[in-house]
């Protein structure tokens, strides 16, 4: 696809050739980890085809809109509500902070340890790597973490249009006002980027496009509670993952469409992996693309992943947004309700997560929980200490996994996840053992 | 001291072993660092007395002042307002964590990448080495950066009486409004701890004991201003972390005693070091007692420390609090407005910091700044990068040290401090080259 879209990215001031270097290592990665796995459902296919033009079509599409007069909207965290970027017919994408990428020149301006997703959103940018951050006429940050609150300050020195929202730490009621004036802040940025005035009617469209989105996503993870569950773990995560990039529309159409597919597959009792494969659920930070390398593990050892409680996963679809408003105000409201929900482990005390966690357990039919923390993502690692006491108090088997982007520790985190597959007695799926080539 | 205390430490739940082994610790590292100084000033013998008796004599003083139905309040961080806390005659007493212990016990509760600030707090509460935690009637939190926000969470397992107090994280109106909100609900928690009600003489009397400790300590602060300076930073760093225990009456009498005396030396043209030593403006996280490793290090090269840029230091006792208004609310303002203008790196952006650090480097004379981050310490370790780039733009030399409570990385840090103090090209100070016996 290279020299379609060569021009493409040469002016939005790509290093072609680290990009390029970029491309063949994700396709090869993808090719190794997705195209390897047996019996995936066809509807697999349109997200492979997204994922094969990740940086491509979908970057021509963006730059169409653009063109159109349509704005794109830049954004690392599910706090920034993507009904009120829809509401004014822009696009919310999701930036690029899925691997290692010129981390020397990252290490000169943030201390080496600041998590993997901080550092790789950086490298994106510093190496010129990244489509969507070259195409955004709006990044948005916002204060969850330390990590991401203070490097935000210097992210700002890196690109012309950073907007910071702010975001409270606590689900009290001086939090629930603050979150709401932010809200309202946004919505007067992105009216004033967009030159488009925000009405009832225009945002009940971008909550039902963003709610018809959850929904798809809410009926893929229904039919994992399946057994034999109907698609692969790797494959579900993907889908979520391709989310934060694809156009809503036609990913909710895609999503149902597979959606179809694997409930055929339910009624038959067939899937990737025969009944009785230990069931995981994944619980932790998020995992953006190409962030593979637990999931992977995991699969590779025998086991399926049933559910992501991540914020690249159910943490970040969870709740529909209350679209029954007359009034605009209302309809705020609603938003503000919706995200105030958010079970991040910024929050203080945040005992929603773990009652969540809880429950997808056993919604799911989990056999054990892995609880994914990036090394140096204090909210996260800190929470997952009591996390994991409460689950396995709870007779849940639970392994807490700490990681980074490199695959120095692959070996090790495979011995670790091997043994509590095994510790979880139940037999293993030989379908699931497919390999790097 | 041992035996005069040790039926009130057995009353407090201290482990007698280990409380003895760390008195030994201390007071050895003490008269180490600080008693070996040459020609310290006679008001030094106030804070050695009171390092001495640190967990005997003051300790003792609380449980009288308990005995007579004052309170005690323990607090790690100079957010909580002490004004209000001295407003129902309670006293706030700093809690301690500033070494090592415990660490086995620590690290089954938090992640080994915690700061070594919040491990020592989680130590001496589990190693039962605190007679301040354990003379607490309330132990006041506060959600500053992640890792004391959410380790926070897992202290209120250990202690049966957490307060916590939410702080916001940018200086807008909604941030100062979340402030005076929890500013007066934590004066409701203060009178329903002490059954006394809060009047405007009561806090306005808080507000005068408060303020005259600071300023005794910026008397100090300006004294240091001299050429040669009159006193070792160790010594002025050691009356700062004093101001956090002591009877606070009786610590302002004190701190104007020896102002009284650096006063002459000054105009003598006196000090411990000799005219053109090497001055060093520290900033960055706090260093609590005994937490001397870096300042010790930095005096040992030949450099004298001329202010500290720190919570422990002049961050945490810049501003008055203004007591001109007469009625109680006009007086919670003030207090507020007073806090809300702490530099901390927990803020974003935190411009004020940035002037401040120019501002005392040149109301100090400084001829170099050392950045103290401690390990993990997110906030300062982000900050100290774009610190450290615009004070060596503005031709400040500046030096990076990002280290924990371990003596493992002492010779590493002397060769750079060492390097440092070289390069901003002085004449070394012999007499400040005292060493460890």
């Amino acid at each position: 696809m290279a020299h379609d879209y060569e021009q493409m990215w040469k002016d939005l001031g790509l290093d072609l050739a680290a990009h390029d270097a970029l491309l063949q290592v994700l396709g090869k990665g993808y090719e190794d980890i997705f195209l390897s796995q047996s019996d995936r459902p066809q509807g697999m296919d349109y997200f492979n085809f997204v994922m094969s033009e990740v940086h491509g079509l979908r970057i021509k599409e963006l730059m169409e809109e653009k063109k159109a007069g349509r704005k794109v909207i830049g954004s690392y965290c599910v706090f920034v509500p993507e009904e009120i970027v829809r509401a004014t017919d822009s696009t919310l994408v999701g930036l690029c902070a899925g691997a290692d990428f010129a981390t020397e020149e990252v290490e000169r301006l943030l201390p080496r340890n600041t998590c993997s997703l901080i550092k790789s959103a950086f490298g994106f940018k510093l190496g010129k790597v990244c489509p969507y951050v070259e195409s955004s006429d709006m990044i948005v940050g916002e204060n969850t973490c330390d990590g991401k609150k203070k490097s935000y300050e210097i992210l700002d020195t890196l690109v012309p249009n950073l907007y910071v929202m702010d975001l409270p730490q606590m689900k009290s009621n001086e939090g629930h006002a603050l979150l709401k004036g932010e809200y309202f802040r946004f919505k007067e940025a992105i009216e004033g980027l967009t030159g488009v005035t925000i009405d009832a009617t225009r945002l009940r469209k971008g909550i039902e496009i963003v709610n018809n989105k959850r929904k798809a996503i809410h009926r893929l993870s229904e039919l994992r509670r399946a057994d034999p569950v109907p698609i692969f773990g790797l494959d579900a995560l993907l889908i979520n993952q391709v989310s934060f990039y694809d156009d809503p529309i036609r990913f909710t159409e895609s999503v149902n469409k597979i959606c179809d597919e694997l409930e055929v597959r339910v009624r038959e009792g067939k899937g990737g992996c025969p009944q009785g494969t230990p069931r995981i659920l994944l619980s932790g930070c998020p995992m953006v693309v190409p962030n593979w390398k637990l999931p992977w593990i995991i699969e590779q050892s025998g086991a399926v992943i049933v559910g992501e409680e991540s914020c690249v996963g159910e943490r970040g679809i969870r709740n529909l947004t209350d679209d029954s408003g007359a009034a605009l105000d209302e309809l705020m409201e609603a938003i503000v309700d919706r995200y105030f929900k958010i079970d991040c482990a910024v929050f203080t005390p945040n005992p929603d997560r773990l009652e969540h966690v809880k429950q997808m357990y056993a919604d799911y039919r989990g056999n054990g929980v892995i609880h994914y923390g990036l090394q140096f993502c204090q909210p996260y690692q800190i929470e997952s200490l009591p996390v994991e006491k409460v689950l396995e108090e709870s007779g849940i088997p639970t392994l807490r996994v700490d990681t980074d982007y490199s695959m120095e520790d692959v070996e090790q985190i495979k011995t670790r996840v091997e043994a509590f597959v095994e510790r979880i007695g139940m037999s293993t799926c030989s379908a699931c053992h497919f390999s790097l080539s």
